[in-house]
């Protein structure tokens, strides 16, 4: 097969009023890359018979790889099985090996199975059933006219499963295509606009292979370099250089070389230097702990976290003076050191974080803002503390506290 | 205008490469629906010339409303706007208004501004400028052959500033439509088949304008009934007498009747008891804090938690006994149990939850394995506990063990 263009339409009515965020595309887009193929559009359509096969005949007109999900779970909105069959001129027919699973999943979760799980094990007669462990709608492989469209169910972990099993595997025999490389740099306290201005004259320079974006987050940016080219090897060498070159320049806002999230960044510092920390967390409310514990093997130096939501826990359990959050208030500079203290105290910990804040959208007031956040970081010897003003809603300003309350700590650790 | 058909098209590289999760669009799809406008596709494009134009074309052709979003920064992988301006046939000329609000957000922040800041007040010459009091990118308003075509930047809180302040306002004016009205029933602990078939006879006599989907979500399904109809009391008593018949016939199953996370449904108990809570988090690392904190005003029933990462922790501060992490180990009932009973004590909550497992993908042996989660929950009077086998990945398995510890103590406070 030459050059790839892949598609992918996901389906689902639930997709276009909103009930669900969807995470496949970017997973699939993601996974296609790292095989080289480029995904050029993605489209979402309605649980309609004529929704899906306009997508269909669209895409497969633009592109030689189709990749569909949803519309295959055994419930009678799901209507992409039999429309697949009639599209590609097949009829259904009962594969044994699916059939079999099926059972084995009823009677392991004793449950009683039904007509409808059965018919799960029916599949397009002119299809490579691609094989569910992790569920009970297959997956299936169509080709026609030197294309090639893939169906998978909508559920997250089945779609990954049958797309690691079954299908990358595939690709890998199939595929064979320029390497595509990206490079990520991490910063963290300027804007997009600043940086880019420092950027232009080496982005002017950019050889047509490779390609800059911008990518705000808060207030971290991430800049993607995005290399094509034949040779994967010396591919990697010009964008690492780039990669260095235009790190060099940006100084000390980068953070990291890499596409991590901040946890991870921070976890790998705490690796590196064989120290533990912890935290106390009131308005972040478990946010930090949370993210530290989505790394895997973050139990080596993240010991725990006292969310300390109410006023008396921060005196009971942290041991905050009530004079303190009397005279200065909850959210002040000087319960958060309280606060820090008592984290490194309680919890035993080389170094210690903590947040204290109103986030909205009430809680506020002429004196104290809604989006101010202190934090503060400290070890044995030392602590600093700073002033955060976020202005957006609830869950963003604590999505930007969490960022930040990491990011002050990795700072505090390499002495930044 | 008559019938309202929508498409959104959203651009940007990061969406193929699948670096960025596209939220604008299940934002946008969900207050369009509660204007009574259906979303019909979604399209997602990279940032070039030809496949935003040519998204641009079949959108238009389908559809009398396009939003697009992205592509509207003020660096040079954004394109955009001149191709908006060159598409509709007009030129770029400065705005007034957003140059005063670019030049005041830039000396708020004592930032330089750049000549691509100032770049950002130029808007088409032929569109209502869309004012965005949240960033530096206005939107853009046109209408072409009776239809509306809205560009809007791709940062999610811009985009829904100017929908909020900008667009929808001028929705309410311009379309009168039939009215749609979602009701969700949310149940735990049956399978989509299983509840397919209790409601197989309901679901075929659902009158024409109103149609049913399941939407499992780990052990819980949502199911929703869509309405739609002329007259929006009508509709509404139809939906409400549908919901209530459906849920009566799922008996204990069903959870709430309304769409909320499950931390706000365990919330509003709370509210209604007038009791507290709080939480000793092994495995789930704070993300059960985390939710429950990101309801607005869960400050009056959530006191705090103590995330026990390590051992040392669930016996220093919660009071576990060194005795029992030996003899039956971390992830055990009785660790658990020892666990609740330190948080009701240590926290001063009438209720408290504990979670203790491991989640993976390290940490597994032949007596204890991976996703296996020991739960407790209690009052001054009883304890339940309950152990858990989750199947997927560290990730997974966290938001799996989150959502059943909140609806283990949601069933405990209501005697189920």
């Amino acid at each position: 097969m030459g050059n790839i263009a892949a598609s992918i339409i996901t389906i689902g009515d639930e997709l276009l009023i909103g009930q669900t965020i969807d995470t496949n595309s970017a997973w699939i887009a993601q996974r296609l890359n790292e095989h080289g193929i480029d995904v050029l559009r993605r489209v979402a359509v309605g649980d309609t018979r004529s929704a899906i096969e306009t997508a269909l005949d669209e895409e497969l007109s633009k592109h030689n790889l189709v990749l569909i999900t949803g519309g295959l779970g055994p419930t009678s909105d799901d209507i992409t099985k039999p429309l697949l069959c009639d599209y590609f001129g097949g009829k259904l027919v009962i594969d044994e090996r699916v059939l079999i699973h099926i059972k084995e999943i009823f009677s392991k979760r004793n449950r009683p199975m039904l007509d409808r799980n059965l018919k799960q094990s029916e599949v397009p007669d002119n299809c490579i059933v691609l094989f569910n462990k992790a569920g009970t709608a297959p997956g299936m492989w169509f080709e026609k006219d030197g294309k090639i469209i893939i169906a998978m169910p909508g559920v997250p972990f089945e779609m990954i499963t049958i797309m690691e099993d079954e299908v990358l595997p595939r690709f890998k025999n199939i595929f064979k295509s320029d390497s595509l490389i990206h490079k990520t740099i991490f910063t963290a306290g300027e804007g997009e606009s600043f940086i880019a201005e420092k950027l232009m004259d080496l982005e002017a320079q950019l050889p047509l292979n490779i390609k800059l974006a911008y990518l705000p987050d808060g207030s971290m940016v991430k800049l993607r370099l995005t290399g094509r080219g034949a040779d994967e090897h010396i591919l990697e060498n010009q964008l690492v250089e780039l990669q260095n070159k235009f790190a060099d320049r940006l100084g000390t806002i980068v953070i990291a070389l890499n596409d991590l999230p901040m946890a991870q960044i921070l976890g790998n510092a705490f690796l590196e230097n064989k120290k533990t920390f912890g935290i106390a967390e009131s308005c972040t409310g478990g946010y930090i702990g949370h993210s530290i514990t989505q790394v895997p093997g973050s139990s080596a130096y993240f010991m725990g976290s006292i969310v300390s939501y109410s006023n008396d826990l921060k005196e009971s359990i942290l041991g905050v003076s009530h004079d303190t959050i009397v005279n200065y208030g909850a959210v002040s500079k000087d319960t958060a050191i309280e606060m820090v203290k008592g984290a490194l105290k309680v919890l035993n910990v080389d170094y210690a974080l903590a947040t204290t804040g109103v986030l909205g959208p009430d809680g506020g007031n002429e004196f104290l803002k809604i989006g101010t956040v202190w934090m503060a970081v400290a070890d044995k010897n030392s602590i600093k503390t700073k002033e955060f003003k976020f202005h957006y809603d609830r869950q963003r300003n604590k999505f930007m506290a969490a960022q930040m309350g990491m990011l002050m700590l990795w700072k505090f650790i390499n002495n930044k």
